[in-house]
């Protein structure tokens, strides 16, 4: 599903920034230093999470605010009402005047592994246009690069196979912090979220099913205007599901040694009337009640009721308790009574699990469960700064023969760029002694994706940088990957660089 | 500042919404059920941040939000996208024509203690809508309560009179989620945002010098178009103000005991550049190069200047280091350059500081300082959650005859409500024996906003409920009000509302 989202009304507004990138650029203007060219970077100093590695992202919704910007009236009178009245008029002509048409990024495309001190972003242009720009573009890469980097590792947890779904809107930092959210967890590597508006705008799979709620609303005793269904073939006549699910639940509680008034009728009543209306995507929400006296029996007895008509049901959701023990014993439960009724595919019925999975929770539930779900959690450690080396850099990522990741190398931009099969000098940052190095490819990390504000090619799909980060991912080796202690991935400054920071850090301009 | 954004732009958009609630909505409408009377209640479990107290924030949004609410066709053709295909059309036409005009709010005015398990908002109208709502005002609320409450903690850290900024927009959670952080750290007690937008749509004051970007851009070869600065009083002639800081910096550094060479000349130009368009506010930023130094000695020069013109500097900020004992020393260095130079005003220049904040750093220096910044540091501890408690409730606050409060008592909503000077029962929540209580005078705390889709009154201004916030924190006893280990404040149930649960805790129906 492609982005719906083109006109750029989720991104940032102009004036989503500091006000003293307002007050500077006044500044700047009054010393006559407006068009003067200048750069900004923007990288982190520490990795999240206590990881080796980040991914980068929010590419796409800087470029999404570059291409729009532009300062209307209202927003230019707003700036003269908290910028001093005797302010020259012509400051606020030129702040009417203003757009991205002089302006260039080049930056880490979205899905890339990303390293301390290796810029994700580096924005040029005229100055007081920069320095407005600084604060909404990091504050759209800072946040989507941290989800993306905790998506990730919780995939590296769970492995490629399990069902990943990010369901953190409710807890969200307001309307678009959940957007945000959910649209940079499927970057990072989740399958989908629940949150419809990044379906709609962004393409993110979206998923969901029923919540406690639904289940309490009922207490057995509605009447569904229409109770019948028809069998999955269309051949057949229609059947009245809740007389046929009251059948299978005496067959049920006979088979799990339990009353057949023990499960809750409103629950099953839920059940019924959600499987009529999704009888292709039954899914039973387990622990309102008893899961063990009440969910499981009412739900075994709608997807037998269902088995019977044909369709099958697509699982059931842990949202309570310890999830770990109770999916153990309901796979058990399934196995037992697929073999009782003769029905195989119980057996392997989809058990999700959600509620306040963090990475230690999940990698307790990874080597069981098919499909897990929750908010993402964070700490946010990241730091992302302006420049602190000098000059404007080039990136490069250097590989071994096997395409393995070696380190990545920081360069003035002048320099001529390090050449495959090709030994060279580098500076590990942190380390006393220089190294050498011979990489079999080299790639570019910065790419030109705006230049004098013109997309220069299109960016790649939402999808299509969630496979990227995967394929990046993948490359590099598992001591960079581990998720705790991980041992630092090397970045390297060349000798020009090196030589010009130690000639200024000794205070010689 | 009236709020601007009353088109709701920035609140959320009707599919900002977990998919099951789309999924239980059909569920519904399958079962004849979409227009059952539903109610649902967010309040949470637990005070955040370790405290016995919450303030309640988001009713604006929400209000916002409901009343725009309706499905457009494209969300309704997302949504039919995602549904099974055989979904039966006549759900979709039922979608296409929903609204709020059903639905009724009572709520906590914005501002107001909120304490767990006290509704902060009850939503009531068809079944089908209110589901659609749940997600999005859930999230409104969440996080605005979360941000207002922060706010209110660190208020009473540094009390009443110092200058507290809310500059968290760089790290927010994309877009929206600083937007919140910027209106509801106002709300909480604040008393303004370098968040730009903030001001324009929701009146937040805003502020904002410079950063040090602004500074190390200057080398001091620059040749200011005009650096011509009138005095302040309009008469006498212009002055060349680079020119008068040269000439105060020998005489502030040989009081300092500096070298006149030691103060790094592109910060002096910055701050030059900086005074000139901004004579009447001039700041410092001190910590570029070395505050002692550079900054400092730049600053008094550039003040000093200015105050031969009538101009009096504004002040300075710290944005690293030790905070406090920096503070301190320029205070006294401050003292001596005033006395030594016969500038009075110079000694109560107000020394800002930032940089990542918390509690802790905030008490160290409330006593000393005049104005902090920073990103409010959150964890988020709040567990809002549906009803637990049966039934539609009521709920209100027990006072005593000094106006301290006493405890909120919840009851059924067919109860009548206490009465001031009426010895009352209630059972405080999680003990085991009731208590009675004699009120001096009762408040009711949910009060209706919206009924039948309508906005009943006209909400109070951001400003005004800033003021009942801090109002209301007035009131609160110094054991409730204090940050750690503070004794919890009782809520309790009415005799009606305890029996109820006794009887369906025991499974009586």
């Amino acid at each position: 599903m492609a982005e719906q989202d083109s006109e750029g009304c989720a991104a940032a507004r102009p004036l989503l920034t500091d006000l003293y990138q307002a007050t500077m650029a006044l500044g700047y203007w009054r010393a006559g230093r407006a068009h003067d060219l200048a750069e900004f970077e923007l990288f982190f100093r520490h990795c999240p999470f206590g990881g080796a590695f980040a991914l980068a992202a929010g590419l796409r919704d800087c470029v999404r605010f570059l291409r729009t910007f532009h300062l209307r009236d209202a927003d230019v009178q707003f700036l003269a009402s908290v910028l001093p009245p005797d302010t020259d008029p012509a400051f606020f002509e030129h702040l009417r005047a203003i757009d991205c048409s002089g302006v260039t990024v080049r930056a880490l495309p979205e899905g890339s592994l990303a390293f301390p001190g290796v810029p994700l972003l580096q924005v040029s242009g005229p100055l007081l246009v920069v320095q407005l720009l600084e604060t909404p573009l990091l504050c759209l890469v800072s946040y989507a690069s941290l989800i993306a980097t905790n998506a990730a590792r919780l995939r590296l947890i769970a492995g490629p196979e399990k069902r990943l779904l990010e369901m953190g809107l409710r807890r969200a930092q307001g309307p678009d912090g959940g957007l945000t959210a959910s649209t940079y967890s499927y970057l990072g590597g989740f399958d989908g979220s629940s949150n419809v508006l990044a379906g709609q705008l962004r393409g993110v799979p979206v998923a969901g099913t029923l919540a406690h709620s639904f289940v309490t609303s009922f207490s057995g005793t509605e009447v569904p205007p229409d109770p019948m269904l028809a069998p999955a073939a269309g051949q057949g006549p229609r059947v009245d599901l809740a007389t046929l699910v009251e059948a299978w639940l005496e067959r049920v509680c006979a088979h799990l040694g339990l009353g057949v008034q023990e499960p809750h009728r409103g629950e099953r009543a839920a059940f019924v009337a959600y499987a009529l209306a999704f009888p292709r995507a039954f899914q039973g929400l387990l622990d309102t009640y008893s899961v063990r006296r009440s969910g499981l029996p009412n739900f075994l007895a709608v997807a037998l009721a269902l088995g019977e008509l044909g369709y099958q049901a697509v699982g059931v959701r842990l949202d309570s308790g310890d999830l770990l023990q109770q999916a153990q014993e309901i796979r058990g439960l399934f196995r037992t009574t697929a073999a009782q009724f003769q029905v195989p595919w119980l057996k392997s019925v989809p058990i999700a699990v959600s509620n306040n999975i963090d990475e230690e929770e999940l990698a307790r539930l990874a080597q069981e469960l098919v499909s897990v779900g929750g908010q993402p959690r964070m700490k946010l450690t990241e730091d992302p700064e302006k420049q602190t080396l000098p000059g404007s850099k080039a990136a490069f990522r250097l590989l071994g023969p096997d395409g393995a990741l070696l380190l990545d190398v920081l360069q003035l931009a002048e320099e001529p760029p390090p050449r495959a099969g090709q030994e060279l000098r580098v500076w590990p940052r942190g380390a006393q002694e220089s190294r050498t190095v011979r990489p079999a490819q080299v790639e570019t990390l910065l790419q030109l994706w705006v230049r004098q504000g013109q997309l220069c090619e299109p960016l790649p799909s939402l999808a299509e940088s969630r496979a990227f980060a995967q394929l990046c991912l993948s490359r590099l080796s598992p001591d960079h990957r581990r998720l705790e202690q991980p041992a630092p991935y090397q970045v390297a400054l060349s000798e020009k660089l090196q030589a010009l920071l130690h000639r200024l850090s000794a205070g010689t301009p």
